[in-house]
């Protein structure tokens, strides 16, 4: 049951993907002990001009 | 009040979330007695490279 | 594998929320053909000093 | 660490969204006490048919 | 119609979220042509064992 | 720059949450490149009535 949101730039390859989601949902059966079909990992690819940080669009860092 | 958002697969049509958004709406109303007006709809669709199951994406599953 | 999260102000009773996940999860079911087993439902209570229309929060309105 | 994340209908120029993180991280420095660095703004644009008010689509509003 | 949600540590007052969704309000209706009653904000206080960064719940930072 | 929520049932205890947020911050950093330092989680915990699958809350399931 437990349901995991990852907000990240956009631009990982689909093998980058792939591996993440395996990863993030052997974390969390190891560590809450929730059986793996109930691991939901969803992922939330934003363009770089709609994060900031410290005020300052990702877009407009250099 | 109740701000609802429904995280979904993309390639629903038009007409599909036309009424998912309405049906949805009728059961807040319905259920804790929220004015229609109140009730905002969020949906966030998903490639299906964005979404696992299991460690799983859903792009992979056959 | 539709998610919905729906916030909403504290203070509904068990009953409410029973019918309110029953009747979300046939909306979702009905208009995106999706297997009842696949929606989740989450319900995210606020405190009345913690959510804010028009700037003002709803412990503060009349 | 306040994380923000902003809900918003897309078609917003990129000077907007500058503007627009730049002023939420203020208000969040001068409120809560936290340092800029600290802040993350996360921008999340919904298309006009992903978002309903009153049950009906924001593309379907006159 | 923004919606702005602000995951923040708990322990504020009153006082401060009151001005908090106050001025985040002003910032989203100075930026994106909002009017006031459309923009909502939640609140979402964590305690400090439900944050972590770099890995380190903020509950055992020093 | 990775922010991930995780939800899930209340009643972890803190060495669980310990170990989950450091193991969550392991797999994003091998998998996109991020330096620790970046990657912030929040821990979501849901009352057991806050909850549920296939319209059944968590609470009344035996």
């Amino acid at each position: 049951m437990p349901i995991v949101q990852v907000n990240l730039i956009e631009g990982r390859t689909l093998e980058q993907k792939r591996r993440l989601v395996a990863e993030i949902t052997n974390a969390v059966v190891n560590c809450v002990d929730a059986p793996p079909d109930a691991v939901k990992v969803i992922l939330n690819e934003m363009p770089r001009e709609n994060y900031a940080s410290a005020g300052v669009l990702y877009a407009d860092k250099k």
